[in-house]
């Protein structure tokens, strides 16, 4: 059985020696890393094999063998995300603020790593890469633990990434995989509170729960997104179709995707036959109130759970309301406080919409595909966070660090 | 029994309605609640008499029924507390980023209330006033589950509180109380997830650590301080003395009271003598290793317990160390993340215990009492943290609001 205390106090050993790299010296780790990926890619890819084979005897389904599988492209994608965030501005050390007190003592608020991040995933081998570049930039030392269909994968890569780190005499350790199948292992590394800040869950809404109520550790929630598109009564319904078209089905599995519609009923009329057609060329199912299942008889009664639910696949549930407050109480009541979007040519009505839905990225008049690292202007992702502490939104290196007050005095005591 | 659901669904009402308040009606209100207390306090302190009789028929220990106590002068500080809070900048609604991208989207990086906070304490009443007035300015609503053994002192000055909100037509459930003994209604509550974004323990180590444990809302860890000051080769002894004598003695039951020193071995011959002295007017008892215990033959052999107890008392232990580096690392071993001091006259020695102690305030020849809200500036604290989620160290109005972005567009989507 792994041994998670040992593997923790490897971590922390580590952490130390990755807060005194330089910038220089933690971007040529990361190339260093890209071009092992690449040169050693057959290694990879034969584990990679090991693991399509095995899946594929266990009837894994098609979408999930698809984000398992690799291949040339895959490496050299994964490799280039590393150097991507080699280039990244290095946020450690950037002095935050600094204030002088009346009684002389300088408090400097200084921007330091959280230290030793864990990272729970699915079987998705490209994520080990990218998880790792984003807590090496910013100096956490990180324990992984994928999805176990991906074990061989992932050991693969992490066995390069591990080798590079060394021939630049930088701890291992910095990047560690609980290569373990059993259950019981995973939880008690959601208790390791002892080693590990910050523990992030990425993958399905169960992954996600289950973290939540097993760990001890402080979890930052991520990707659930039940997305919803208002459509005001004063929209410009030819910009609504585009949007709602673009944040239902530009890709459809994604957390910030469009999940449900929303419409004044004033100009429901007007505006559904319109959506209707423009989402008939990719099949969308519609699923509907009376109200709309009036105008669209061939849409589906929705019923409660559809509101609730994120479908990640060519479904839209679409709910008539007779104001914005109406509208506004909807998605607070089923959002999972990600993105929503208001379509409106009226200020004000976008302005309260703006302030009143609780969700990390509220638009207007723009599809909520954009919630997303790349698209914030942050560069690379370690996820979208749905919850209120510490990060909300896209996390990129910036989420990924915390502070410390340093105070110079000399010889202050309190009175 | 307590219908938590219920107040989880009032709080999340009351709280669309407080962040539609102005800073203006914010203010008058926490400042109509200080002239309320005052009024009423015959009412509040009979509440805590009963309290406090029941208290004494349990034995409670001295020092606990000293914090249960009130009296007009506390009741006036609370009052007083409310004020200070009124007199605050408001946080919530500041424009915390703002930036365009190549495609046209404004974000705008806002600053917003966290929305429901939980807190648990122990049988302190003014906690009761303090929580509110900080979670109020910031737009929060909030839930407190006191000690059982002041909920009649709790219940009194919620009363008075909700009641002074009512006066102004603000919902009153922006404030709420758990007015229940039984146990299982406080782990209930600590699964609250639905309603509640964070939970703020405060109060003794075994209850923080029972949160931890329990809670599946996350949770702010807050409080347990096994502070050190580490005398460097380079220190001035004077300095030092006085620096040890102010974090040790000054006020024992506070979380940032210094519980252990670190002492260079060059200068332990000189300065240990010197600190006794110091300490020995106060009666400190000393747990020093064995070459402490040469120098100072009156000592008691520490433990390794010892080095990781926060004594809350008129204890000291003391541990000799060669080295700068044996020094942060022995910190760093024993801390608890809160707040670490070095005294030396040698900048680079400084700098590098800055660096590397684990802390969320490390200090430079100033005592370890200065972490604290008023201290550093901020006003009144709720807490302060010993994680490095979200907030590090005290925490102010700023540490109780999250953000989110507001994305304009005109017509936006994703390629």
């Amino acid at each position: 059985m792994t041994d998670l205390q040992q593997m923790g106090q490897r971590a922390v050993a580590a952490k130390t020696a990755l807060q005194a790299l330089s910038p220089q010296e933690k971007g040529n780790a990361l190339r260093l890393a890209a071009v092992r990926l690449i040169e050693r890619q057959e290694e990879i890819l034969r584990a990679n094999a090991k693991d399509m084979e095995a899946a594929r005897a266990n009837d894994m389904a098609q979408g999930l063998l698809d984000r398992l599988r690799l291949d040339e492209k895959r490496i050299r994608a994964m490799a280039e995300g590393l150097e991507q965030i080699a280039a990244l501005p290095d946020p450690v050390g950037e002095v935050m603020e600094e204030w002088e007190r009346p009684n002389g003592l300088r408090i400097r608020k200084i921007r330091v790593p959280i230290g030793v991040v864990g990272i729970i995933y699915e079987a998705r081998p490209n994520v080990t890469a990218d998880a790792f570049g984003l807590c090496f930039q910013t100096a956490n030392a990180v324990i992984l633990k994928g999805g176990s269909d991906a074990l061989c994968s992932n050991a693969a890569i992490v066995k390069v990434l591990r080798e590079a780190l060394l021939e630049l005499q930088i701890p291992e350790d910095a990047l560690q995989l609980i290569e373990d199948r059993d259950r019981a292992v995973t939880v008690a590394f959601m208790k390791l509170k002892e080693y590990i800040d910050v523990l992030i869950p990425r993958g399905s809404a169960g992954l996600i729960q289950s973290v939540v109520e097993n760990s001890t550790i402080p979890v930052i929630e991520t990707g659930t997104g039940n997305c919803h598109v208002y459509v005001d009564k004063d929209a410009d319904l030819d910009m609504a179709v585009s949007i709602i078209k673009n944040a239902k089905t530009q890709r459809i599995g994604v957390c910030n995707a469009c999940e449900s519609l929303v419409v004044h009923s004033d100009i429901r009329e007007a505006f559904l036959p319109k959506l209707r057609q423009a989402l008939a060329e990719k099949n969308v199912e519609l699923r509907g109130d009376t109200r709309v299942c009036q105008i669209l008889p061939e849409a589906v009664r929705a019923t409660e759970e559809d509101y609730g639910t994120e479908y990640l696949d060519y479904i839209l549930s679409l709910k008539t309301v007779d104001s914005l407050e109406e509208a506004i109480a909807h998605i607070n009541r089923y959002n999972t406080r990600h993105s929503d979007c208001i379509v409106t040519e009226n200020r004000e009505a976008a302005e309260q919409f703006l302030r009143e839905v609780d969700a990390a990225c509220v638009y207007w008049n723009a599809s909520t595909r954009f919630t997303d690292g790349f698209e914030f202007g942050f560069g690379a992702e370690i996820g979208i966070s749905t919850q209120k502490l510490h990060a909300r939104g896209p996390m990129g290196l910036k989420e990924l660090t915390s502070y410390k007050y340093a105070v110079y005095g000399s010889g202050q005591v309190r009175p």
